[in-house]
């Protein structure tokens, strides 16, 4: 039996070139849905409930308008940036996406190796389809080939037991990974989709996850189960900050108080994050929310955005607002279902010409020269 | 000849089992139309004039942007409150609904062993089509059967005979309803639509009814005929207030003024509602004027919030802006249609699920603690 | 050659009876598309340029929320108003709509028929495609088999030469016409639709009309022609305030100078309209500029208000705003279409029973208790 | 192999005479699209990105309201005004458009005949696809014909050697034209559309042009490359300011503070510009930025508003806001491909005709007298 995409057709195999008109981000959506069978594409494009929070994460930037100023002396222009203390090429990281071999064979593999390409920052999820370690080693095959090199990052989901959490955070050491980014927004979540066979989460084999199982008739939903009782609390937050020496950044923080709370207790940084709209839906966008949290936290605690930058122009609209850098999500997906590693690295060279591009309009040589200055004030 | 949808094809008979693909009351919806003659789905689903507020309904939730905390402590956690003095699982309540055997054979003898299963109060409608006493009667055998229970309240329209009115209240009480909602907002409305044999109010067998008949030529239209004449006043709350012991709750409040009136005249709790954007176009809905009718009234005053409510996010935002509880109207006759009493359990089975991730993202392990701070500021 | 409708179907002829799924005035204009020649039913549908006034007319209403009040005491309530000294049945008149024969072979006959009937004035237009007198003989004659009357007025579109103009008022004066309203809007507008055999000015027969002929290579366009010479300027109406001794309404008015400016020189009522949105697109709609307007004239003077009115929730909104009186326009060409005198009645008999339901759940039992209060204040 | 359209049918040629359907700009572009190829379609109607700039060009006319007033004057009534010192007929000029052989063979010919029937200025691109010298001619020459004339104006894109930008001013000065358009906006821009065989840059044969070269492999994309380094600065404006004595109006300001620094440097206007939505998706619309800038030059210096303008009534407005004249972009394009120069011609007599007509409805008989007064305070 064939299996379908979300059009009914065949599923596609991945191109081996980059098709011609992909000419930007949206064109790997597109082409995407033609290459990932359907369920798993409804399972990595779905939102929340009515989609409200994954609309809103693209319409919180196209609100925002830009004032373009000409004739800037770009001779010395570059968006490099400094974070945990590496210098980077842009200010673009990729941010951990589960379960990559849902769309490629080559999974992860595929994704850091076009990172290195590209030198941009790879985190690898708690729930990657590949072994930590394969990643790692991957991505230092790649650099040596390349003469080119980007930081790996480990994505980290508290397990219920510390231990287990632990060992994670040790192998993400041992192989090399330079940050640890603590995500606290989807502990608990809604999810049935069923992961095909010979996709799983192999970084937590033997390890026993707790399950939300709830028969209609029992009186305990979510609170009274494990679920809840195991769910991470702030006092996690200062038991992990003991463990590791590695920076470490605290992802899915959307309200002034958590940021403050979380720097407070020892987080370098801050990611701020809906998780794509997938997790409740109706919440505000990180991009809203960014001017609040930068008033808030001391200046030397970059705040990097996850959720909704599909453009250069975002870019700058985040960096304006106070970003030290951005994430990227679902493309990663998109590129890898479309054009496997390939598909990666041009997505990262797309969105980095786009900043570039969107930064001579506007008049900024630098990164530090983007400032609310490139913002309309009160737009509509 | 076989009765057609309102998709066109034969109607078809309610599920035995929950369909796998209902993941939220919108799915319910979704499936009933294939379940429901056209005609009664037409009444069910229509607002008044261009369904302004039908939409707006939603429209006013949608507009609240959540603000979620993470890594609150939720091993404690959970959603009971108490109402008229009865500790209820979940500040859920079936909206009186009218005519329930228009979707299913069962109507309101599923709904009523549903809602005592699943542990959330019913409110059976002047205009249910199963008698009072039968409802309260499945009620009661429901519960013994699974040891478990919540209250029946009764929903009174004001009958043209004070007598008539009384007989129903006597009828109610003494079928063991523990409230009284008495309805104000519909006393005078336009409807067309001819029941079908089989089902009518049988609880008012034998009362005549005023009917709105002016033909084209009839100088007088409504105001001037019995149907203004006999309409409800207040002086008919304070009369109501006097003949029962039971709590009374004034369903139909939209302003401070008149939220303040019903209180002022003995009214033990108020039900904001538009009637689901049902009687007349371009109203406000319940959700915002909440804030200003919270202020209004005194404090152990609780107020249930009615139309529009379909996410577990939405009684997340209701309680933030004030209220004790809401009413869930036609998703009712959704799962009803869709899968019998069978149907509706797990309606309300999802609708706490959803609350408590909504309380869990929120930070919120009680009621009590979802405040308006759990809302964004100024959305948009 | 059969004539085709916009749906590309043969021309209807109009029903003998109302339809049964008539239940709002845009179910006639969803039938009456069936029952034009398509040409026009383009010219009576459109709106200037990109239609943005039209849509904007509605819009502005539906933007406008009300607060229902229940329980009011509606045992005498009236919908009665009194407007130039005569008791009117409702706040509702016949805007001057040119051309009815357009729509149906009866034309303004049938319209001035169902007027009489529904005892709701018409305002006859310069532009009739039937003569004054004859229109006027028609409502005569419907008045005494029904026992039933309402006043007819006059519209007057300004011509070239003042005797003309005034040879008009004087028809429309010796007809029985009991108001003038004197248009000021449309003078000079743009309009490519060529009337069909068969319909014409009939009341302008024998005087020559300005065309505006400009051919590509003419420098001249409007600015420098007749057109412009002749346009009817504010002297005009001293004039024509000396000429007749009939109250006298402006019709077009939109601002409140213009509004002080017709009022000084002698209009006893002002109908503030945009024609429609037939003239200039992109212009306000009469409902935004209705309180401005109403705080800049005297109280005594009535304010008739035009360009949209579709629902009996939009009567109680106008008057909760300053407006005496409505006057509704293209609903009447939807309704002759369909139904002939009997749409055209119809249709007004449903308005009114609109407006006393919205009246009732707002609790206004007569229109001087219409008051800002029904209005959510800051609607979104 | 037939050439296709974006509709997938062949390519039409153009009309001979204008269809009797074009009634407004819009209908052009309608049109124009049968008569196009497919890509070339594809590269006059884009927008960057999203092209959410695209279409706010429009939106933010569309915001803005209009306020009638009757009854004016308008014998005298004319719409002429004066810029460089030059009477034009009215406040409408051709914008600069690229490689006008890609939509009809006589391109730029074509559009200055009809330009100078219709006595309305022509701004000449750098990347014409005819030479200066010719397009001049042929405006000549239909002035000779006609007895009527209008300026020709130059626009210059600054080239990587300002020897060769010197040399496009000194033709266009020797052709005979008026006044330089410096345009700022659009020196780095992305475009992947190849120009079809017979259609290039016939003004800069033989110079090179920086082309932006960067394979997915190059660290280097925009900044660090010759693009980047040879991007016109602020001091080009200097320079260029002491090669000519034509006036010289600078392209693409959207800040007061650009527009100021302009000015300064001796710009005599300032074409307000996002180059119609093409290059930076997500900018502010001349239209929202006018006022600012109007109130940051002095008052001598004109502004010209581009990038949006449709109707006569974006010209009032945009008049009221402070322009001293629009100019028109692609409707240039829309009209030559569907009727050649008679299209173009009749796209400007209708733009004038209905300035004339939204003049009058305003109440302005002369552009003097179309302020601030004609547009509603806060629409919406």
């Amino acid at each position: 039996m064939k299996i379908l995409n979300a059009l009914g057709e065949p599923v596609q195999p991945a191109h081996q070139r980059i098709p011609a008109d992909i000419l930007s981000l949206a064109d790997y959506e597109r082409h995407a849905v033609h290459h990932v069978e359907q369920a798993a594409w409804a399972h990595v494009e779905s939102g929340a409930d009515q989609g409200i929070t994954l609309a809103h994460n693209r319409a919180a930037y196209d609100a925002l308008r830009l004032l373009p100023e000409p004739l800037a002396d770009l001779r010395e222009a570059h968006t490099r940036t400094t974070l945990f203390g590496r210098e980077l090429i842009s200010p673009l990281l990729l941010a951990p996406v589960a379960y990559q071999r849902l769309v490629h064979a080559d999974g992860e593999i595929a994704t850091a190796r076009a990172a290195m390409a590209m030198q941009i920052p790879m985190t690898i999820s708690t729930l990657a389809s590949h072994l930590i370690e394969d990643i790692a080693q991957a991505a230092r095959s790649a650099s040596r080939e390349l003469g080119r090199s980007a930081p790996l990052w480990f994505q980290l989901y508290s397990q219920p037991e510390r231990d287990t959490s632990l060992d994670l955070v040790r192998r993400a050491e041992a192989a090399g990974c330079e940050a640890v980014v603590w995500t606290v927004d989807a502990s608990i979540k809604r999810s049935r989709y069923p992961l095909p066979v010979g996709v799983d989460a192999v970084n937590l084999r033997g390890n026993a996850q707790p399950r939300q199982t709830s028969d209609l008739m029992s009186e305990n939903i979510l609170f009274g189960t494990p679920l809840a009782q195991q769910a991470p609390r702030w006092d996690e937050l200062a038991w992990l900050r003991e463990q590791t020496r590695l920076p470490l950044a605290v992802k899915g923080i959307l309200s002034p108080a958590a940021a403050v709370r979380a720097v407070d207790m020892g987080a370098d940084a801050l990611v701020l994050s809906n998780h794509g709209g997938r997790v409740l839906d109706g919440v505000v966008s990180p991009i809203e929310v960014l001017p609040a949290i930068r008033d808030a936290v001391p200046a030397h605690i970059p705040i990097i955005v996850d959720s909704g930058v599909r453009y250069g122009t975002d870019i700058v609209k985040a960096v304006a607002l106070g970003a030290s850098a951005v994430m990227i999500g679902r493309p990663q997906l998109h590129a890898l279902a479309t054009a496997g590693m390939l598909g990666v690295a041009h997505m990262l060279h797309m969105l980095r010409a786009e900043l570039e591009l969107a930064m001579a309009q506007t008049g900024c040589a630098t990164l530090a020269q983007i400032s609310p200055r490139v913002l309309q004030p009160h737009p509509r």
